[in-house]
């Protein structure tokens, strides 16, 4: 196994969080298998679900797995690199979103409530005053936004440097993003999390997610680099060379995931990344949203490998370099519906499929508890 | 235009809702389609959500289509072919599992649970008297099932006849089991639906289904014939030959469905037939489980192309004719999560998926309400 560099410099809370981290239960999973194979079906024929079911009882540690309190974490942050002209939209709609967030009207608003979840809006880094647009809205503490709303004031800074020039971020505000997404979901287990989704909104922030992409899976740049929000050939070419400058100018190495969240990554990533920690530190099944979050989750999994237990993948995006991403941890997305809108819609969606698994593995009779006779070895003739 | 076969004697329910069935809204659709583009959110990055949204909108005629009130109508019969070896297990399983709907212990029930639907079972033909499994929870009428639950008799005969040596059921026959399902959907409206799902149970059931297949979709028994719930090789090539020669022995039409149905078809795969024509004409969406409730799809839009429209596909079957019935009906599935199980268990998995796609449409801002900036037509350089 590589080493991993993380010094006691790198925070408090990512340090304890990190140690935290247990491997799912071998135990529970080898218990939820067993009464998986007994339940009545043909072998087999409840496909991927009843893997999930086994995965969530081994998270769970239980054999009756369930979800029924969830929440989403959408985490936002600008980028210093959308100067450099790798998006179709301007930064000024980071905030306009949170603002959007905020009022429930954005896709993940309307989406999580079809999952029963809450939706935890983040300012991990918005390169803007949210004042004039969300005024009293903004609160220092999580218990004030799970009582009354609005967005949780984690902002780092304003927005990270451009990463094709220099580093994104300070190491130290690189562990106060990881720190933030730790706190954001020990707070959500306080108050009672079965289950926690991972969203993103970042104008700009495909970008430094193909950086990581490059630095955690060892893929070139045109590889995982796509055409984000939808950018045209000129614009794409350029935002290559972008992800290529930012690597040759701050050399990340996996080996040091918080130097390479430092050094290509953004804000919100480092929140979600986090968010990932944390609920693999409390036991809780991590469903990923798409591209944006795919790449917190590769900066986590190198901190901590235990937590790729934890994490569900909820869809396949249509940024190229997301295949690339979840084939290097192993992890097979459930939906493929053509998403590439981030905020956690696709974690939303996965949510009711996570109920569904977890239902089927609870509430289904055994071939002995229903009285259903078993196959044959196969179809005899007359 | 094919003339479609369908005589005055084929049954009064059915010549009254292939009279009722009516296209999709253009004009919703349009006007949906149009709201769609103005969500604030990158073009097109909501991937197939917002199509089946403004798809919805077009059914429900509306442009805030919702779903509060759901069934998955799980219908079940047996095959007389199953004592030519086509099945892993033996018909004792059909009524076996009828009793295990009906006690909420199947993987269906779990799964219309977290969908927020109520599981109706219908009797179509199983092979048994239900009576000592079940008792008084046989019932007459849609009424009492709905109160108390159990399954509705609507027992058109004990199992289809061997379909290789002459036609699983009569002309009569398959008609009553089309009104059986138009029947049971007028009875679900009258009592409040939105959304309806097709199930089916019947061991030997996918032997029927791939008989259809060749007759809807003009294509070989070998391409179509799969393992079901788990046959070898050896039964699978007998599998091929049973399907060859009932295609042989009934000579059914693509032109007269009823026929097809009479000839190859299942008592199930009627009754499935009719919930889908009873939806359509009741204007609601009908989401379709797997191979074999598209075979009642291929019956029942070959009686009235214009059902099509309401037909939302759930998932993509493991079994290979799934997909080449799916492309003849130009659906393109939800979920592919290698599911081969049926019950309706597909279609309760991908019901929160259609919630999903009403809410986008129902609570997103546009660009103009949320005050979000369009995107300009590309990335702009430094």
């Amino acid at each position: 196994m590589k080493h991993v560099m993380s010094t006691a410099a790198d925070g408090v809370s990512l340090g304890r969080v990190l140690e935290a981290i247990r491997p799912v239960d071998p135990e529970s999973a080898s218990r939820a298998a067993a009464r998986a194979a007994g339940l009545a079906v043909p072998a087999g024929s409840l496909g991927r679900m009843l893997d999930l079911g086994v995965r969530l009882a081994a998270i769970q540690q239980t054999l009756l797995p369930v979800f029924p309190r969830k929440a989403v974490v959408t985490a936002a942050g600008d980028h210093g690199v959308v100067r450099r002209g790798v998006s179709a939209f301007p930064a000024e709609v980071t905030p306009q979103m949170v603002a959007n967030f905020v009022r429930g009207r954005a896709a993940v608003n309307a989406l999580a409530g079809v999952a029963g979840a809450r939706v935890v809006v983040v300012d991990a880094g918005v390169a803007a005053d949210l004042r004039p647009l969300l005024g009293a809205c903004i609160r220092a503490d999580l218990a004030g936004v799970l009582e009354h709303g609005g967005v949780l004031d984690r902002k780092v800074r304003w927005g990270t440097g451009d990463l094709s020039r220099g580093p994104a971020m300070s190491r130290e505000e690189a562990v106060r993003a990881l720190d933030a997404g730790v706190e954001v979901v020990a707070g959500l287990t306080a108050d009672g999390l079965d289950l926690v989704g991972t969203g993103d909104m970042g104008i700009g922030n495909t970008t430094p997610s193909s950086a990581l992409a490059c630095v955690f899976t060892g893929r070139e740049a045109g590889e995982v680099t796509g055409r984000g929000t939808g950018i045209d050939d000129r614009s794409l070419a350029r935002k290559r060379l972008v992800v290529e400058q930012a690597l040759a100018v701050n050399r990340p190495e996996c080996t040091d995931p918080v130097g390479a969240l430092a050094g290509v990554g953004g804000l919100e990533i480092g929140v979600i990344a986090g968010v990932i920690l944390g609920g693999a530190a409390a036991g809780i099944p991590v469903v990923v949203d798409g591209f944006i979050s795919t790449a917190g989750a590769l900066v986590a999994c190198a901190l901590a490998p235990e937590a790729r237990g934890y994490l569900i993948a909820s869809h396949r995006s249509l940024e190229p370099g997301h295949r690339v991403m979840l084939d290097h941890l192993g992890l097979e997305p459930l939906l493929d519906l053509d998403l590439r809108l981030g905020e956690g819609t696709g974690a939303a969606l996965a949510m009711p499929l996570v109920d569904g698994a977890a239902a089927l593995l609870r509430e289904m009779a055994t071939f002995d508890e229903a009285g259903v006779t078993e196959a044959h070895g196969s179809g005899e003739g007359e």
